[in-house]
């Protein structure tokens, strides 16, 4: 599971029925990577969370039928990188 | 889900049956490399989309047998890198 | 599988049911990367590890409904990096 | 999906009954690295392929029992990198 | 799949129960990083191998408890990286 830090929602009007009423957020990697997870947890912006990938994201839903890659599992109390 | 930008149509008269007729679009991620995605949403070149990969990847499209491992899932309205 | 080795525990009070009462360790790749891994060892810190990865971290911890995608397999005795 | 270019055969007398009669091929990716791929389009030395990596590789294959992951799905006809 | 070199054996007295009895390597990709198979084949000591990862890498093995997430297919008989 990776570290990153939340950076904003994702806009799009346009997206697969799949997806449809999830929560997407931008989250920034340690390196400085952008990617877009699918957030259960409802985690703020500036926030560090911990997030799980491949199958397991799609377990973390409360949905199976999700294709998402990438959700977030809990937010990180303390964190000094 | 990684963020990447349309650049052009994949042209190839030889490939496997299981992937027919299905749209190709190829990519460029945010560092330059580029790859293949299918695309079931109709993403025009230029455009930011946001993408699923590994077995999500055959979730999101219509039919299950198609053995992609990358896929648009929707295009995003405002992006600034 | 990979080379790791333990950095701490990670604190996190806000986090998905699935993973309830899973210790999870933060660990540092060779190349310095910090991720979070499911602990079914009881790894102490400064010890380097090797982990598995993707839908082999989920068999790797007892019960299968933790979706987890990095599980610590074992403590490595001797490593001269 | 990525694109790589055919560099050889590869040559190895000694392998996994799974993989038997399966042609190999040594790709090469566009940042250079190479990495081996089962081959059901016969591809030629020195063209530009796209490939499926992950448990769509085996989808890919024309048995489901060939434990690769990665295969070329097809030959790009024209590709200025 | 990847080209690695063997390059020891992984000394570890504790570890899961579900790799019991099962040998493992270090091995060294191309860029010199470390990581750890499984080996059904017994590579020796400095032979060229290729790996497959992924739930194909639990596949390879014999039996398919083994949660490993990277193994040994096959030894390479010529190799001029």
């Amino acid at each position: 599971m990776d570290i990153m830090r939340v950076k904003g929602e994702l806009v799009c009007t346009r997206r697969l029925p799949g997806l449809g009423s999830v929560s997407l957020r931008v989250l920034q990697s340690q390196s400085g990577a952008l990617s877009v997870a699918t957030d259960p947890v409802g985690a703020p912006i500036g926030k560090w969370v911990f997030t799980t990938s491949g199958s397991a994201a799609r377990l973390a839903m409360n949905t199976s039928d999700v294709f998402t890659d990438l959700t977030i599992c809990g937010l990180i109390d303390q964190w000094d990188q």
